[in-house]
């Protein structure tokens, strides 16, 4: 598997609004892009760094996955992505390779990225994300 | 603020022998360096990924900082690091703006940077290291 770059941090918080005001006004990065997904209840903002974006997510349901991650652990990082080529080739090596997947098959994220989740317990407890951009 | 890129990402690891060889041979990352942080109570293992870095850390001790988080939280992302200019003056800036900070003054971390870590109450969750480079 050929990993480029971190594409992405996930990190989980309460309010997004709260979140951005301490990027942009703290730490002098300023937001980008807001995006809702409905498919994974969250609203997210996007903040580039270098070549990694930070990614915040807040959650639109207590029910879904960051809802129930920050009601579980609070706020803090949520996942690690990767940007891969050959996203369905490198998730069919890494299940060979005895490494659980969340997504057997790529899927839609934001940004149009097609993305898959490795499982947390074959990840030394990092939710991880191999993206692959189909425009490049 | 001037930050730059994301300078590493550490990740809490129990056992380092058994990390690296997850990074190496499932994700084909290769392990550039070993080193061993007194201070820290920690060992670590570095590989690169694009501009940033991943860094395991195992405890060399429960008392220590990785051996808490660990025995607390599991295996799992400990903290980020952005790469920035003028550490102390971002230091001095940041507390001005009320953040807490765990360094009031940058201290030497791995790899020769000059590091210091901001409070994660004050960082929404998310344990933020600054380092600078003194050779850049």
């Amino acid at each position: 598997m050929k990993i480029k770059h971190i594409e992405h941090i996930g990190i989980a918080v309460r309010s997004l609004e709260q979140a951005i005001a301490f990027y942009e006004t703290k730490l002098g990065l300023p937001c980008y892009a807001i995006e809702e997904v409905p498919e994974q209840k969250v609203r997210t903002a996007f903040f580039k760094v270098g070549q990694t974006k930070v990614e915040l997510l807040e959650s639109t349901d207590p029910e879904g996955p960051i809802g129930k991650f920050i009601e579980n652990r609070g706020e803090g990082v949520h996942h690690i992505a990767f940007a891969t080529e050959g996203l369905q080739e490198n998730l069919d090596e890494l299940a060979r390779n005895g490494i659980r997947l969340i997504d057997k098959n790529p899927r839609y994220g934001a940004e149009g990225l097609h993305i898959a989740f490795l499982h947390p317990k074959d990840t030394l407890g990092v939710l991880t994300e191999l993206c692959e951009n189909p425009k490049q």
